[in-house]
């Protein structure tokens, strides 16, 4: 199983809250960090969700919002990973900016528009904050 | 009216849950063919929303992931089309996709970058699996 | 704090409703412009969210949906902003497309794909209408 989406994660369910219409599901990735997503109740059905249980994490490149001087700065965003510019990559409208995660082998990769890679100033090497929604998050079982 | 989302459905609902704040709605768009939406239950009450009512339902591009080789795995997205490359346009940062959808009329197109697009081996003819969250899909009545 | 997306809003919470997994929080953007984001509860209790409370929006370009002659249109996405084509820029697979908002100092930013640019006819000083989900919504607090 392959997917478009540039970035992918694993790690076991950490936490599940069930609504009417929705569960909110975390999963642990590393030491310090986990990723909640959030999933409509025939999904989490269908996935089978439970505590413990080993999952892959997919988020499009297009869905995270890159963020920088974030000091002091609280956002409903649950996903909220910090990194480094790794390679910058131009187009005329977009460019894909690549992310080290330090203190873990993830690397992240966002689409943001080029205007705004400007206005941030981003540099490879500089400090970032990859944010992106729950409802972003599409799980994917392989068992 | 037109819409700049590329991609267009039309169906009956078929399916309606309501929670405190968003329903999950479900169109019938063919003999085998549904889409599920989740929408907030002030746009659910906007739209009028009940079993029978015909809709039409937005979904675009940029939110479609695209999955090859999907045999096994199990996936949090309650939008799950299969088709076939029908065509491909590349770009220097994202890619267009076009995908012709077997038994039906419809077609189907999405942006992904274009490492994805290499990465996949995308070709034309390929089969391929569209899959997208019920979170994404704009639903809009003309009535 | 500095941030990729495209859009941002800010204003206080002029409605709140709390549900089992997401809550609908609406700012008042203006006297007649409002935007409604719905966010996880954690995020909620995170934001301290109130009525009253003064906060940020933020919405990537590339959630936006472009619609003209919307007249009759009844649509599932919250925010409906009318205005007017400032300005495109064209690229290989999308474009940019930035509307001034009537009545208001808002500009607004949204990546669509080049082809629905011709599609849709899109010209400078053409009326169009740019819808986005409450679940595309980012809210920021910075106190």
């Amino acid at each position: 199983m392959k997917t478009s989406a540039r970035n992918q994660f694993a790690g076991p369910v950490s936490a599940l809250r069930v609504g009417a219409v929705e569960s909110e599901v975390t999963l642990r990735l590393g030491p310090s960090l986990a990723l909640t997503a959030t999933v409509t109740n025939g999904s989490a059905q269908n996935l089978g969700l439970a505590e413990g249980r080993d999952l892959l994490a997919f988020v499009k490149a297009s869905s995270i919002v890159l963020m920088v001087d974030e000091e002091g700065a609280r956002i409903s965003a649950r996903n909220r990973f910090r990194g480094q510019v790794r390679q910058i990559h131009h187009g005329p409208v977009n460019a894909e900016v690549t992310l080290s995660l330090p203190g873990s082998h993830h690397v992240l990769t966002a689409v943001v528009t080029d205007p705004s890679v400007q206005r941030l100033g981003l540099a490879v090497g500089q400090p970032v904050t990859a944010i992106f929604k729950a409802s972003s998050v599409f799980l994917v079982s392989t068992d």
